[in-house]
């Protein structure tokens, strides 16, 4: 990076902008994704969307490529600082701008934190119900960037399907907008939709307009425990037979319960294979009878206790279990790997027993818990980076489990997104027209391919 | 179209599947589209995708522009002939091909009627919501194309938030899978969603994978009449400030309420300037609740009447008055304009009062109806094509129409799409850089301009 380039950044942005100390880039060398790291070369902190413009077009001039990031909680390698590049941390840019009750919508920046989307919807008796598990860290954008899920997929979707605008800087540096507050819209291609999940490797997005939902005025939660994997699954097959869309079906696995345990004393039976934690919202009447039919559910499958919380408090403390489960496995080995396959909801037992299979087969520790409603698990694996021929096994491992997941019709990401962790696995899942179709996509906007170079795919 | 080439279409789908004779063709030379009209040449009815491949390959190899179809409902002239080109109607590719309950969801091909996908969904207790006005004539392929709307679209969304996963044939000939049957997948660009609403553009749909939803258990109609239009847009306001988000929010104005009532006789109030229609679904406590709220928010917003349907058959015939508006206003005029302007909720008084006074300030006759609660009306110019002054005005008038609409943050098409009609207005809703982005991703997928040719931009 020349230093007439760093000098016109600090022209554009101020000299308390740029990082270019060793001690102060240091933060921008990883994300949450375990066993990654890369030296971020200099850190710029734009404040409007015409700095991160001109940036653009410096770093166009300048053939210096660019990585994007907010809070830096991807689970993918997504926003790794590139070899040469700048990394453009948009976490100044963090005004909720306009929230527009009528239209139901709400217009903000990037670098917004998820968490405070919806504690600004909560006074108004709005709701943004994507959840992430980083929720309280991350930003807004990041999760755009991602198409991030959360714990409410089955019934509310993902962030996609509140994305109702985007402002993005492009590649040449241009600004456009992508989208409106129409409930419908119809003009012209989706292009807010190809930005949405795209990484960092199409544009910068620099404002984000959301929709927004009624508060459900209601909620129940409720915690069943299992001696077999199978009785677990049938319950969710069961609820959603019924039908019943609960906003939450969370899973964990026999491991996952005894780790939570031990960590959390939320009080799981020892001897539980598997722990379903339910919770459905909307209106008193039809909570009050979804959760009776959803505890009937899971007694009809032998669980071998159902507690349903009597208020928030005890439905927090059951909700604990779940939300600790990540908390708890990271205790147990030195390096603690992630993982986010989705298949097809009914196959969910199948690619669990896999899993479980797979890791006695490699002699490794994989602890498994997600969200069964929507066909997402998270295989983590209990490792230390510091063993080579344990990490080849888990690579291993993980291949095999990616390709047993394609075999059912899954895809190897359900939310945490390819970045460079699973680039060399994206072929497998796609036939050759679409993979090509997707390169053609990046070749066409990003022709000097400046955008999160070697993200997504070489 | 040469002789070799035709030859070559009846070797690959049979002679009984290629039309050349004129008045084979005439069939083919117009959509629903008013004042719109163009011969075509020769029409191609492929049975397998395996067809469509070759189709296209065949049309690459001999520089034949494609213009896909089905039914020919499109209000926009996007299924038109193009000049020398071929169309291919898919109404061959009919079947429905799974229904998948455990995971709601529903595989089919693109000449699959509209109406027939949730009448499959019945007898499972499932439900697929989009519902086009034409949909016991559209064909999915052509709702996906357009990314079709209905009177569903504020609580249910538009047929964009049904398609998980896409079969296209493209531009070169070759087959992609987009998209799969996972609540969550975020493994590389959203394709799927560029494809959804890109009118033949980009390629042709060969196979559909569609979310079902359960049925509602419960729905209950109510009809309300105002004297001003004041009263019936509070009436909708305060609806969603209580909040409810009905499934359906349609309104009619002073004129098509006439027009009904003479054509329908559904006993509207003659002095009513403005009807609207209000449906609630689900649970059946919530749908009373819902019921009793939204027609007491329309008694207090001055209602002249609120009537309450006490079953299916009462619901029905107080629909009629919505759906009949189209052919209650067709019989006035020889030529029927539908137009389809959006604009956020909270601007819906704003536009159609102005559609008002631009009706009389061009000497013309409009009636405006449509989707209160998506914000989504249409201005119906009953005209004569004969006379080409009126026509001029109505021009005008609509040049008008959409710029005040897009001057309000809306979109100069809710549900009917861009096609020939409206290329010209395109570039004045979008910025310089989101019109180029859109044209960078048609130039990159078709380089050869062989997919409806002239549609969308020039």
């Amino acid at each position: 990076m020349s230093p007439s380039f760093l000098d016109s950044l600090r022209g554009l942005c101020g000299d308390g902008n740029v990082l270019t100390e060793p001690e102060d880039v240091i933060p921008y060398g990883f994300d949450g994704t375990a066993a990654m790291k890369a030296p971020a070369e200099a850190v710029v902190l734009p404040g409007t969307t015409a700095e991160v413009a001109s940036i653009m077009r410096l770093a166009k001039a300048h053939q210096v490529p660019v990585v994007t990031r907010g809070s830096g909680t991807g689970l993918s390698g997504g926003s790794h600082p590139v070899p040469g590049g700048l990394v453009v941390c948009l976490v100044r840019l963090n005004r909720i701008l306009e929230i527009d009750a009528p239209n139901l919508t709400l217009l903000c920046e990037p670098g917004v934190i998820t968490a405070d989307i919806d504690a600004q919807c909560v006074p108004l008796g709005l709701f943004y119900p994507p959840d992430p598990g980083s929720q309280r860290i991350s930003t807004i954008g990041g999760n755009v960037a991602n198409n991030s899920g959360g714990l409410r997929g089955l019934k509310y979707g993902v962030t996609r399907d509140y994305v109702m605008g985007l402002e993005v800087v492009l590649a040449d540096g241009s600004v456009a907008w992508l989208g409106s507050k129409c409930v419908k819209d119809v003009a012209g291609y989706s292009m807010k939709d190809l930005f949405v999940g795209s990484e960092g490797t199409l544009g910068i997005i620099t404002r984000v307009l959301l929709k927004l939902l009624p508060r459900p005025a209601a909620r129940r939660t409720l915690l069943a425990t299992y001696r077999t994997l199978d009785d677990a699954a049938r319950t969710v097959s069961d609820i959603i037979a019924r039908p019943i869309i609960p906003c939450t079906l969370e899973f964990l696995d026999r491991k996952t319960c005894h780790c939570v345990e031990a960590f959390a004393k939320v009080g799981l039976p020892t001897d539980a294979a598997a722990v379903v934690l339910m919770e459905t919202d909307g209106h008193p009447a039809v909570v009050e009878d979804e959760a009776t039919a959803m505890a009937e559910i899971a007694r009809q499958n032998n669980a071998l206790e159902v507690r349903v919380a009597a208020n928030a408090v005890e439905a927090a403390k059951l909700a604990t279990a779940r939300r600790s489960a990540f908390a708890a496995l990271a205790r147990l080995r030195p390096t603690t790997i992630l993982e986010d396959v989705t298949v097809p909801r009914s196959r969910l037992p199948e690619i669990v027993r896999f899993i479980e299979e797979t890791a006695a087969r490699h002699r490794l520790e994989i602890a498994t818990f997600g969200h069964f409603g929507d066909g997402n698990v998270h295989p983590t694996f209990l490792t230390d980076e510091r063993d080579k021929a344990e990490m080849e096994r888990v690579e291993e491992a993980m291949s095999e489990i990616f390709d047993y997941t394609i075999s059912l019709g899954g895809t190897i990401t359900g939310e945490h997104g390819i970045g460079l962790a699973k680039k060399p696995f994206l072929s497998r899942q796609f036939d050759t027209g679409s993979y090509r179709l997707m390169r053609q996509i990046k070749q066409s906007l990003d022709p000097g391919n400046l955008l999160n170079p070697g993200k997504i795919f070489d």
